[in-house]
């Protein structure tokens, strides 16, 4: 009899986790677990806005895959997904077309710009650790061009953040700790750098408790952080951002950075893999198998799972992701035996959203948190992510201790 | 009887060094000493290659000039000099008009572009601190950007330096050490980083012993770096620079980033100084002084004299310009009792180019070094310009001690 091949595509939360699971539960000749990822590291997606404010180094926020996973039992290939077809179960990559008896989509989410003119083309997306370095080189450049110019375009020094729901915000924390060093570091005075957050809903953090937004915003306003709230971009350009105020009146931002960090979607491929899908997003089985596709797990930011209790779709987090993971190992390893698979039922601890190196508001197990507390939550949930996919060593090498 | 007022433009070596000189040698009542400067900071100008490749940060290469200067007996003035004019003895500043008894030009250089198209423009010159710290981000953008792209530019990963004197080969010697690790930091592929250096002149560092320049071109070739010698550049754009290869044959080598290091001038405030200058540098007198103005001294990069020993001007370098400055400051001190001012007779204890941080040639007192030895000679020099303005503690503050 043939080893079924597992094809896990993506080594992020999601997938790498799968892997790490499976390398636990199948044996050395049990499968051929195969995991196609772009990149030779893994990277701490909900460590970006720390890169792109450049408050953590880059290599800070990565880990080599191949460090983590068991070399006996899975075959690592670094290539890029190109396409997915479910019918023919056929993957083409870069470095090659797979097949597989088993396959794990786990390709994570891609930046959503509504049809937002120029967006694409004018701002800077967190989107992946290339591109947070690159923000975070944008910034200092335009603090150093502004340092040499005979006539000061104070614009440079002017960073819109559009989006004020988790990824702006935690952006905004860092910033608002990253500002005061690199105005020291380019001779700027600090009341030259102007930092905008525009959010086009009428609220920040929708979904948290609004005791705890009140007191984010109060933090980041104390840091010299604007808000301009319930007003929608409608165009960027390469001079800035237009905005819309009121029903006829708008305003333009001029500034030398634009940081789009409003709203994510699933990746394009699922869309052409004849999975069906909404923006990209699966709306999995409960045992997180695609509709129609036995074979076939969704993992991650493009699985989507309504909340029964709220009637909303959970939020795209790492928690959920490895959590998910667990499942997707389990019942990849119940189909290989002919037993049945298991629903995932995810465990929510609670959310953290960081304020910057030293502050946080966090929802943990029904407490409220804010400061340092919260602050050291989070550092105990980022160690946790690392804990569960490498171990102790992953921790002591990756973790943030730094209380 | 009133005391002088003695006016000394500008903190590079040369200013800084007739000040802190004059301070010893001028009681706290017998002159009001004001010394005018851009930036609180001295930075040193010849370890600017350093900054621009970013092989050491900013801070590393300035210091604050209020902790060298002696504040009971010198006034500074952070402001910029806006017009000199030594009929009226007037100078204009930011900060206001100052009149003076004496008045110590020492300005320093500015980038020469004789005229070529575009360079103005498209270029970064290794000018001053901020242009330097310019220089490191403008590479290290161009590298994230390239991170990023979907269809991705090499040429982005281009880097022309014009200029294979002094200044051109000592940055061409970092970048050999930087680009490693920029590659290691960005994934970039080393072999997709091209650094080529393109000079009008047949040679590479004329005036140089032709052995020393052999060994220093063969080292920087080994670590990857291209010379175009005898190919003027004639045209830089936003796609990089059009040199000339034969008589009607041209080249256009697409760079993402393009340094200007080929040739200095005098500052460009005395050529409407009412001082006659060559390309704003003033031939002085043997005892340092402007002629015609007996009350006008020039130190460093604005003073031309000329060596009568090889018939050619002395080079712009910070020993000359320590030397003068101390012959500056005993001239107006032996002006003020109404002596004889001395001659200057420059000292000259030999050149070192380095070529990164563990490789340099020099010819010092007479003997050829290459490798290690020069290059601790090189750092040797480095500490020795930071002893003669501000002592040990500067020396301890701002040295290079790492062997």
């Amino acid at each position: 009899m043939k080893r079924p091949t597992i094809l896990v595509l993506g080594a992020g939360y999601g997938g790498l986790s799968t892997v790490v699971n499976l390398q636990k539960l199948v044996g050395t000749d049990e499968a051929d677990i195969i995991l196609v990822n772009k990149n030779d590291y893994h990277y701490e997606s909900t460590w970006l806005h720390e890169a792109s404010a450049g408050t953590l180094r880059p290599d800070q926020v990565r880990y080599d895959i191949q460090g983590v996973i068991n070399k006996s039992k899975v075959q690592f290939v670094k290539a890029t997904v190109e396409g997915i077809d479910v019918n023919t179960k056929k993957v083409a990559t870069s470095a090659g077309e797979y097949t597989y008896d088993y396959l794990v989509i786990g390709l994570g989410f891609e930046g959503e710009t509504f049809g937002i003119t120029g967006l694409d083309k004018y701002a800077l997306s967190i989107a992946n650790v290339n591109a947070a370095r690159q923000i975070r080189d944008h910034i200092e450049y335009q603090f150093a061009t502004w340092s040499t110019e005979e006539n000061r375009d104070d614009a440079r020094l002017t960073i819109v953040v559009g989006g004020a729901g988790f990824s702006g915000i935690e952006f905004l924390g860092e910033l608002g700790n990253r500002i005061p060093e690199l105005c020291e570091e380019y001779d700027v005075p600090k009341e030259k750098v102007r930092v905008v957050c525009v959010e086009a809903a009428p609220m920040v953090l929708p979904g948290f408790d609004p005791e705890l937004v009140e007191y984010a915003v109060r933090q980041l306003e104390a840091k010299g952080i604007e808000f301009s709230i319930g007003t929608p971009v409608v165009e960027a350009t390469p001079e800035g951002v237009k905005i819309k105020k009121g029903e006829e009146e708008f305003e333009f931002i001029k500034a030398g950075t634009v940081v789009w960090a409003a709203g994510v979607r699933g990746n394009r491929l699922i869309e052409t893999s004849g999975i069906e899908n909404m923006r990209a997003r699966v709306k999995v089985e409960k045992d997180m198998r695609a509709p129609g596709f036995p074979d076939v797990f969704i993992v991650g930011d493009c699985a989507l799972m309504i909340n029964e209790e709220t009637n909303r779709p959970y939020p795209p987090t790492a928690q959920i992701a490895m959590q998910q993971a667990v499942t997707v190992a389990k019942n990849i390893v119940a189909l290989m035996k002919g037993e049945n698979t298991k629903e995932f039922v995810p465990e929510l601890k609670g959310t953290v959203c960081s304020l910057g190196e030293h502050d946080a508001i966090g929802d943990v197990m029904g407490r409220k948190l804010t400061g340092t507390k919260a602050s050291i939550m989070k550092k105990v949930i980022d160690n946790r992510a690392l804990f569960m996919i490498g171990g102790v060593p992953l921790v002591l090498k990756k973790g943030k201790f730094k209380l």
